[in-house]
């Protein structure tokens, strides 16, 4: 159980329980909810109802909230007889001025309880935190058991509209934030791990940068960040970047900034979209105190790609790989010299046919890829692949070393974005779409 | 036209047209709505657009905008025929498991692209200001438009969900807050009109509070405020109340706490409530601050006295009183010491009979009057009436002079607002009871 | 009395005495303070003492504070046969290795317990309010009482030790500064007096800035202020410059900074200069906040024209003035519009002769006006005389509406200031420079 | 060189020479220095030359900045002759009203250059850093130059006055402040060393609290610092209290507050004292915050047992150890549990014969040990003796292991402090002063 919830539970005084409902305290949580439902007493009441309902969820294990949630979403949603009624009204409406008297009312029979549950969690100190942990139990729950959808949906566009990128407030962390709050950045780093304090003094050194969206009542929880060196080059390997010995770069010289660490946090917001945002407000906020940078590019890793090979082993042989996959993903053969200079060119043909032609659910699909996936849905081309970019064992284990730069050119931005949008088309630096040719061609 | 829209048109750059459109400009502005609505080229361009509209809203003038709301209103809705193929499926499905799939597909029919046009404009620097002050231009038009309350109800619905009780901050506004905020109340107060920054700064004095409930992504903006007099006694008489040169009160010598002023300032939050939040609050954090309050209560109007008794005259010589409605709404018959004497009685009376019987929309309605509706829904009680407790022109005008004062008491509001939400019934003290009964039962 | 000493009176429980001090009371103080100066107990339990000599102070009325002061003074002094001793010893080891021992034994020999027994009040929460303002009171009884004046400079010494210009924060000042804050600029202004809230507001308006030196223990008090305008053309008329109607000018087409007011707000701290440090940081803020900005310059009063008038009538008729200077300080005499005319040159030849050559303690001396000495003191020019500069009954009053504008040109300030301080050459434009001279020259 | 020093050189542009003076520079350095002293061109530029001065000084080595400071110290005092002349008139007007102006001369001509010199540095961004370093590095050169003095006294006794303790900030640190301010407490922590940011997490949780001292011109560096832990006992074991794996104690039930480390940070604030001002601020705080504090004490270090032993030797056997100075101030020793018990009271009356009769400079003197002059100066009394109490090396070396806790004892501290200063009287608990008799009296 994450450290939040234990110092919620504090909070409201939760008795941890660890116990699956009884079938006489399920009878006593319907009466709860119901209560809440209902809404009787004002909304006073039913918000204070709300938290002694948010103590008796801590106080669960996952059986327990399960259950719990199960019943949120089963008997508290909207009335289907009340429905057939309200849409046989529009129905009838339709084209007549009535229709939008009907359709609010469609829109009104529609309306269930569980949201007006969920929404009263709300009123607790911690409430939006709350929602969000529970959410991330809801997606856990829901890989088993479908029937929560409707209540995931349903919190989810909530959430959507709560965490609306219009409320969310872009800051810079620096070695002067709150160590509290740098804390949370080395529990919540997902790409390039965190070792210890003074890795992260490092990253917040003067050539530098770390930003990250907060919503206001969620102070304490960066909800997604980014880090970002300020150089003269395309940087091209992480370990190099990341090198605490390394001598801090003169940021006054700077005219690249690469991002090279994008975090999502919380599970619980899966599927509300702001790290777009996040790339477009860093440029504006980098462009201001650097008005002499130029480039903006992301030393990416490619975390999709050893598992491609996996499902389709003959492209290794294709593009003239021959080291097996097993043999790839540990570093020991990048020991050899020799090999590693032989390689060079096979591996990064396969790593450019992955960018081009690998897709989710098959031709047609979105790249197969989740990183390039996001920068190319937010308008980036893939411009440089790097080889040996990530010598950690993760890096291996991922995708054989190989590491890539998207590029944000301000001015294709929205040429890139609309055309993959529409066509799929994925932009490319021509030195990268070459690699990506069948090797036949090239012969030619 | 408010100052916040030119100051906004300022900083978007909107140029002030002030006129409607023209078939040509419909046309472009549907074209508009249409990118809008579609999403296309990602969120980053959706609001950037977004934004564009915005200036187009600004440059209209009425006319223009109420054509451009109706075109969301009437155009963005759902399609009639995908709504109903959902809602058999739906029908189909209930009581099976494929039930709660079919209703969030349902739901995905009935979302209308009118909410995502209107949220996108979230995106500029005051887009929460800008959409509470485009649904109060809304309001007004649906006065005569009852086509453009399908938009209203998505709309309100939209910004329920963004000022939910949970993300309000209670702040306490002192003479040391910043002008700018300060003079919001001067422009905002509804009650007792703040005459000069000398009578706001006495209502900020050490025997006064003043606090307010803002929303963080309109820090300027106070959503809702109370004014709070600490004495040790209830208050009777507004006047005495705001005498800036009455001499100030030991703030440590005080029980009792009233509420003398509380002011909505956001006409597009209409049927957003958080004024019964505000008192709870309010209530808890002066208790903490003065551990001896013991008694709280409000001086309110009666703003609907005399348009009560403007409908059933005969009320008047009822309970005794032989002043025509004309005579009672100015000041100056009270000037007369003798018929001032005379008249009281009669019109405690006739408040009392008011406060007990005036229902809206006849028997078994709510009070007809909107203070006490506010009040005794959050579980106050009638506590005491106090003739000439209003000695404005406003004061005659509305109420006779008179005024009256609610208790909270902190031990009876959950049932006082259950009983009253339930059955309707008015919790009052039995001084008030006793004049409100008829004068011959009395006699009996 | 200030409403802050009522403020902090009652804060330290201080009774109102208003009462000269009877011998036994004379007696109890000396005895209160040698226990403060002997410093028994401990630091702490010295200042304990000290705020209770402060409450004793606070209750005095001028006789009673003057006998107090005159007692510090006058017995917490050096003792003259110690420092008798420790000279000899300094000037026998003079030349000597010992010379630097015996010098810090011929200070530590001088050094009183005045300046301890008085810099034990600062241990009080407004301690440092408390002795400034407690030095405005020892100014005042100095006019009568010159032995006071020991105290006074030690105290002077003190102050200028802990008003050192490293520890003044520059503060802009707006809209949104606190009410509080903002009332004290009204309060306080000392050139063009502020009438109004709505007058204030003018003056933050977004083609004005405000700015205002602060010591960090005493927050709520501005030290100096300057208040400039942004303007596009060296201003000529203040009431043209303050008209609240007048239409407020886009900034971004600013090139010249008008300082228009600036105002000492503390009595207390005589002879403790920052003024000059506040323009040059203030021009610093300009220029990086605009920077387009040009020019900087002055629009200032001549307080001291009329008073040099009145000494040496003579002066109008050798400029040709031929109105008395009791007609001249009025308005009246302007608006004939014939006679304003005529009286232009002549007014403009006495101000420019008065500026030229009026001194202090005659020839030789430092400039005669002291808004004078302070801008050529700091490097400025002059660089216009402004007829019908300033038409309010003050500005007749005291330079028969004459203003002038001092200009800072970066590039000459070093030079000006050096030729000021060593020779007392004024800096002046030829225009002004050409009006100065005597019209019998001009005339050959 | 500490790390501030070389981010100061790098704000301000100074080159590292490391290298002493030439003797042309040196004559450059004087001339610069009367240019400063002299005051030429107004402050302003006083100022502007004093920021050249100080580059020149953080760019030469020790030897050069020794020059540097002595050149200050020996050609920029007062002209003996000038103290002369204004001496003989002071003695003369003795007795005279006008003595008082005599001293007010007098004063003026023993006004040196030296600090009218080093107060200028004030004036850039870090100035008040810059001094307190420059004192440290004076008092490094004074060990072995004491015509240095004379400067160091002047400077001592303005840094006094700017750090009054009326103008510092207490400031309850957490593990919410900036990471940049806790990782000076890990680096200036001086008793109990902080081995890693885990452990500076654990200082700072629940059950402990921790208080420093700010200047408000100094805000990124606290002055002194100390470290409280809340607890239900006096604590007798460090090791104990800073046990990483100890369960946190329930702070709402602490009746006790141990501090069990003070620091002082500032190397150049030697001598300028607010130890004494933190401690009863900070009893002030807790008592505030935690209304069932009855118990106030140290868990201190004897830093000076073992120098004390090892000057007369004899008192280990008089006080019945059988072991050498150089055994106990290993470990080992009392890893044997025997040996352990055996010498549990011999040890204890070692310590209570050492805080009871050793004297800096023989009999009559102050404690030896000097962090027993700091708390009995501030009216603690010696409470109780902790054998075993420091087990780490440190805690060998200098004390054999025991620690001590002085008692605040907030009905007491005024009397003791007293009779401290006035007559040396130690106060101790009776435990302690039994045990700190000769054995022979116990005996009989």
């Amino acid at each position: 159980m994450p450290p939040f919830v234990d110092k919620l539970r504090s909070m409201i005084g939760a008795e941890r329980g660890d116990a699956a409902l009884s079938a006489r305290e399920l009878e006593r949580l319907r009466a709860q909810l119901k209560e809440c439902a209902a809404g009787l007493g004002g909304e006073v009441s039913a918000r204070a109802r709300a938290v002694r309902l948010a103590q008796t969820y801590l106080g669960l294990d996952d059986v327990g909230r399960q259950q719990f949630l199960k019943l949120i979403a089963l008997e508290f949603g909207p009335r289907p007889e009340a429905v057939a009624e309200a849409h046989a009204a529009y129905q009838a409406a339709v084209g007549s001025p009535a229709q939008w008297k009907a359709e609010a009312a469609l829109r009104g029979a529609m309306r269930s309880s569980r949201i007006r549950i969920l929404t009263q969690f709300n009123a607790m100190p911690q409430g939006v935190k709350f929602l969000v942990d529970l959410r991330a139990d809801l997606l856990r729950y829901l890989e088993n058991d479908r029937e929560l959808a409707v209540l995931d949906r349903e919190l989810e566009s909530r959430l959507s509209a709560w965490f609306d990128v219009g409320f969310l407030e872009l800051q810079r962390l620096t070695w002067h934030s709150p160590a509290a709050l740098l804390e949370k950045l080395i529990e919540y780093e997902a790409v390039h791990e965190i070792r210890s304090w003074t890795d992260l003094k490092n990253r917040l050194d003067s050539d530098r940068r770390l930003y990250a969206f907060f919503h206001p009542r969620m102070p304490d929880e960066p909800l997604i960040f980014v880090e970002v060196a300020l150089t003269d080059e395309l940087a091209g390997n992480v370990q190099a970047l990341l090198d605490e010995h390394a001598p801090v770069f003169d940021h006054r010289k700077a005219d690249t900034a690469i991002f090279y660490s994008i975090s999502n946090t919380q599970v619980g917001l899966r599927g509300v979209s702001f790290g777009n945002f996040l790339l477009k407000r860093v440029i504006d906020d980098l462009k201001r105190d650097f008005p002499k940078l130029e480039n903006f590019a992301t030393l990416s890793p490619m975390p999709g790609l050893a598992a491609w090979v996996r499902k389709q082993p003959e492209v290794l042989a294709e593009a003239g790989v021959d080291l097996s996959l097993e043999t790839l993903s540990t570093a020991s053969w990048a020991d050899d010299k020799a090999q590693a200079r032989a390689l060079r060119e096979p591996l990064l043909r396969l790593a450019a046919r992955y960018l081009a032609q690998a897709k989710r659910g098959g031709d047609g699909g979105p790249p197969f890829d989740p990183v390039s996936r996001f920068h190319l849905g937010n308008g980036a081309r893939v411009e440089r692949l790097n080889y040996l970019g990530d010598c950690s064992a993760k890096g291996f284990r991922q995708s054989f070393g190989m590491m890539v730069n998207y590029r944000y050119a301000l001015d294709e931005i929205e040429d890139n974005l609309e055309a993959f949008a529409s066509e799929g088309r994925i932009a490319m630096s021509s030195t990268v779409r070459r690699l990506a040719r069948p090797r036949a061609v090239e012969k030619t």
